[in-house]
């Protein structure tokens, strides 16, 4: 939380500091003993009853001679104020009770248990992969369908380089080689931000099309839900975000249950189709006539090809997770890539290979692993075990993508290339912003696109592919600049897999150019133009703040050089510049508090009072629409006493809140060296809805207020 | 705008200032010279460039040795701000430019002006009236319209009695005798309340109703606007809002001239269809067979009589505006008002006369006033005048109730039953948030509705009926207690006046409960309560802020004394009360300043120097995760010096402004008699849009520290 200074800024540090020391005024003034005592420690007496409140604050001394602090307990953390405290309940009761940070706790997985874990985003695209692909082929017609083999090879071929080349990353990157560091490490910022973009993408459609595809695995089951998707899907969001929020742990055997289901679910499928076929002599039945909408064309195959591979989406997640193995890491981890990519070509291969045989075509009410587990087991109970399986583990994959995303918004903030809220940690330890951003995100694709999963899969595969790619040629570059033993060999594997990955980028872009793709490569362009701009906001921020030695020079100087200063400060006012806000030093501060009064009541009295006793110079002020109303509150104010210099600013067109603050800017273009503290009487009522009963002049001030250079504003509250 | 002091207020005033000469500091240095020239005349020297913003006040030396001001010239009200900027120039192109106070005018009306422009409202409910009474019989068939004479001759008794009402009130209230004041002077606060919630629902719904019949007026000429009705309806109300706002005058000739055409149209139709009947023998022409709906009976008469009873809308006004006749003015209001009821009557019966003569039936498409039209001038010109007069007479009722809306609110906010922004005139002069509200609701209600008369006719008669019969009930106990010459006289009128009113109301009520009425009923009661609660609040906020003069006890005190009050007050926190806002003097008012630091960087250390440069004790404060993050911060802080006392607070969850907000009101329970003054460092930004960047810890703390007493929030902004 707290940024590291350098040695340049330590130095500063130093430097300002001894200018304190040097100050002319009474330092002992604000070094006196506090009113309080701020350990809370010694009050109230023993045997006093304590406030309640007192008991949230437990005053501890740390070890070796460190000064005393205080600790919040449990409830300081709870606000005072009544919706504060619901909200706070309600956040108890739905995740939980906070956790302290030391809470984080790292796990291992052991291979059988990682398989499971890491490879369920994979696997499960088994379930939308081949059904994409062949509902693209299906615009052909009969024919069509018959280019679904050689399509589905290369597409294996493509899950062979990729693992192959994956194979590669987790040697190189022990510690997680995420898309996002490979590439910004080895490439560059702006690859790193394409990758970046690539992988979010990417993650919030794995949310969509996981659920999307989900829902589709049951509602083939029970097609009495079809009219619901919409809202299944919304609770199934709702679910996952408060179960992410709440920071549930990867729960080993409960992770790893419904990915084994699916495989033993997938290969009794094809086990029992492959021997009905071989009863039949592996012919194929028969698939229905079916219509051509479209001529067979390269286009055509291309689009099935970059659709179907989005069956591989999700290989990737091996390769970030590398540190949760058990040692020796990347071994461990690279052994488990080989099984997922050996499971994920044969549970890929063979339900193309089913479909094959048993003539299924794609259908909009039913999905195609649907048909399938119907052909093989009828509708008992294998066949409901096979729904339920798809189901579970393509929920799974959904959530992977909650642990992925909010890591890269977290790695992007780190690098300044994402807000800082992305930093926080929750109170349960989860980045609960980026959580609640990937859920909004996912929830918005999943309404706008109707629940259905056909339509996204061409912005899925731009995304997908885009990150893989810059891996890809990141760990060219990586392994070109490292050279050692065998890093011919990698970089051959690296460069296949990155200009295979290429290939079906372009292919996906060009293809699907207008049924979506331009959305997403649009969505990439922004979001690199617009990290591009935070990082460098956050640069113009950190170089405003950060401590100058200027303050070394000031105590040298004669009072005359001062007054010089002063005029030269008028000049550039004039000239339009305003003075830096850039007092370091007590005794750089000038004052003049300016204390805008609307009536001699006691809210007032109570500001004037409170400016008067900061014994400095006050000026008080008072709009009046014209001079027999100014006379008037002047007769009070004499009457009062005239105890401060007060000035009359009629406001003939009876506004007050910019003349004021026109009037106070040209008091600081006066003297831009002073520090002008506006002090003003704020009524503060009990319930919001009595706000509306009064003018929010104090308010309205405060936020004209904001925009001017050194004008502070104290807000003195009176409570009705 | 500056409430007056009682005498009990100006002697405690007197005694408060008597304090502030005796305070024991120094108040030579809250009085000193200031560092700028309040009158901003001296500055910048002779021969300088004055910057643009001085040029836009004017010193100014007022006659009679009152001491010098400032005057905003029309330039110190464009606020500074771009976004501001726009506002305030796209309102003065809509608007025009402001007017200062002194451009008020008031202008006399001779008869022949007044009468067109304060019975528009009046007369052009015989657009409606008629047509609304004669929807409700023709549900009972053929047979019910039999019921229209007789009903129509209640109406028109009805008319010569709430008339000559009018007249008694005009010779009471001869400065304007709206039902609002009538009632609350006559009958006391509540009756007052309800006259008030009458006329407001009368105003909302004459906008709604004048609209809807007006545009029904053109659509009948022209049916293919027909669909278009709500957005032509919203267009009109945007308009009337605008030119209200404008603070459009009176203009005698332009908003007669409508009046008069409307006047010579119906008389013209009357003559004609006359005629035409009497080459007929007076034979009247036979309705087209209707099928009953409803049975014939007490209730569908009785409410035809109040849905008929709408035609007489508005016939108030004149009460209303006597001021504005010349002299004698209740004289020439009188004969005014007595043309006027003659000229509705006239128009009244005729319209009805006619409808019988031609057996006309309302019909969805067409108003009645437009088929009457067709039948006596057929299509040609006189008819399109004939409708455009319709639309133009009812254009300028719904402007009355612009003028009448805001001056209830406004009524309402001097008693300090509505909130004091309908206090306000706008830089044009007009009662600008009575005008928005009106045209809110209005735009509301007549949406809600699509634009249609008919439902709405329940609500209005409701409304207006109940603020006849408290205005009428109000009259006759103002002649009972006057009892002057004549007072059994207007008496008698008044009452009868408002009996017949109060039976409109009742049947309107009971009749039209479920349709509609039961909206207007409760509307007026949730009104009532409202209106009470605020001017409840208002009196509680009044007694808060008023001086007391608890001040003058304090100094004749000893030492000790003192002491023994702050245990007291330690004792009365404790048992949950907390210490008055009450400081009248500056000795009274003792400081801790409390900065929150998040790190010692430029923003930081300006706040820090500003609190130290207050000469007030300071605590600095600082929240971390754990110990070791505190530790960090604690060795940077010793690096600069360790200047101030600083206070580590450890939030294991990771919690900010919690924390920090029950730690400080932890620091203001040990000592309720402290003022705690919070000084936040600020980040602001250039564009709104770079907020998200920014974690607004400030903007929290301060909303969050809002409802605690005593704690002053100082906010030191930091520009990048």
């Amino acid at each position: 939380m707290l940024p590291t200074l350098d040695e340049e800024q330590l130095r500063v540090l130093r430097r300002v500091g001894r200018e304190w020391d040097r100050v002319s005024g009474d330092p002992g003034l604000w070094r006196r003993a506090l009113p309080v005592d701020p350990d809370l420690g010694s009050y109230p007496a023993p045997g006093e009853i304590r406030p309640a409140r007192f008991g949230r604050f437990v005053p501890i001394t740390p070890p070796g001679g460190r000064p005393p602090a205080v600790e919040a307990a449990g409830e300081a953390e709870i606000p005072a104020s009544l919706p504060g405290r619901v909200g706070y309940n309600v956040r108890r009761v739905v995740l939980g009770a906070p956790l302290k940070s030391t809470a984080i706790a790292h796990e291992r997985m052991r291979k059988l248990v990682a398989l499971p874990v890491l490879s369920a985003d994979a696997l499960s695209s088994v379930a939308y992969g081949p059904e994409a692909m062949l509902a693209i082929l299906v615009l052909g017609g009969t024919a069509g369908l018959r280019y679904s083999p050689p399509v589905a090879a290369t597409i294996v071929f493509l899950m062979l380089a990729v693992g192959v080349s994956y194979r590669q990353t987790i040697r190189a990157y022990p510690h997680g080689g995420g898309s996002y560091i490979v590439a910004s490490d080895n490439l560059g910022r702006v690859p790193g931000l394409v990758a970046a973009a690539g992988l979010m993408t990417d993650y919030i459609l794995t949310v969509a099309v996981s659920i999307a595809s989900g829902i589709a695995a049951i509602t083939s089951a029970v097609p009495s839900l079809v009219p619901d998707t919409v809202p299944i899907g919304g609770a199934v969001i709702a679910v996952l975000l408060a179960g992410n929020l709440r920071g549930v742990r990867q729960a080993g055997a409960l992770f790893a249950a419904p990915t084994y289901a699916f495989i033993i679910a997938v290969f009794a499928l094809v086990a029992v189709g492959l021997y009905d076929a071989a009863g039949r002599g592996f012919h194929p039945t028969p698939t229905p006539h079916l219509t051509a909408t479209e001529g067979i064309s390269v286009l055509l195959v291309l689009r099935a090809f970059a659709s179907g591979s989005t069956a591989m989406t999700g290989i990737e997640a091996i390769s970030n997770a590398v540190p949760a193995f058990t040692p020796v890491e990347w071994r461990n981890a690279r052994t488990t890539l080989t099984w997922m990519v050996g499971l994920l070509i044969a549970l890929f291969a063979g339900t193309i290979a089913m479909v094959q045989l048993d003539g299924v075509v794609p259908n909009t009410t039913e999905t195609v692993l649907s048909q399938l587990a119907h052909r093989s087991f009828g509708t008992g109970l294998m066949y409901v075990f096979t729904q339920a399986a798809t189901a579970a583990i393509l929920l799974l994959a959904a959530n992977t993508a909650y642990n992925d995303f909010p890591r890269v918004l977290f790695l992007l903030a780190r690098d300044h290339h994402a807000p800082r809220i992305f930093l926080r940690l929750g109170d349960r330890l989860a980045f609960s912003n980026g959580i609640i951003v990937l859920s909004a995100a996912a929830a918005v694709v999943y309404v706008a696109f109707g629940g259905k999963t056909e339509p996204l899969i061409p912005l899925f595969a731009v995304g997908v592919f885009l990150a893989f790619t810059m891996s890809q040629a990141g760990m060219v570059v990586h392994w070109w600049r490292l050279r050692d033993r065998h890093w011919r060999k990698s970089l051959f594997f690296n460069a296949t897999g990155g200009l295979l990955s290429a290939i079906v980028f372009i292919t996906a872009g060009i293809t699907k150019f207008t049924a979506g793709a331009w959305v997403a490569i649009l969505a990439v362009a922004l979001f690199i133009l617009v990290t591009m701009r935070i990082r460098h906001h956050y640069a113009r921020v950190a170089k405003a703040v950060a401590l100058h030695p200027h303050a070394i020079e000031v105590p040298q100087q004669t009072l005359a050089l001062r007054i010089g200063e002063q005029q030269a400060a008028r000049a550039a006012s004039q000239a339009g510049e305003s003075e830096a806000e850039a007092e370091e030093t007590p005794e750089e501060v000038q004052h003049l508090v300016v204390v805008p009064v609307a009536a001699l009541d006691l809210a007032g009295m109570r500001a004037l009072a409170y400016a008067a006793s900061l014994q400095q110079p006050v000026l008080a002020l008072h709009v009046s629409p014209d001079e027999d109303e100014a006379e008037r509150f002047r007769a009070y104010w004499r009457l009062w006493g005239d105890h401060l210099p007060l000035e009359a600013i009629l406001s003939p067109y009876r506004a007050i809140v910019v003349p004021l603050v026109n009037y106070i800017e040209s008091l600081h273009r006066q003297r831009p060296d002073v520090t002008l503290t506006v002090i003003l009487p704020e009524i503060v009522v009990r319930h919001w809805w009595h706000r509306v009963l009064h003018n929010h002049i104090a308010a309205r001030l405060r936020r004209a207020l904001r925009p001017l250079p050194k004008i502070v504003v104290t807000t003195v509250p009176f409570h009705v």
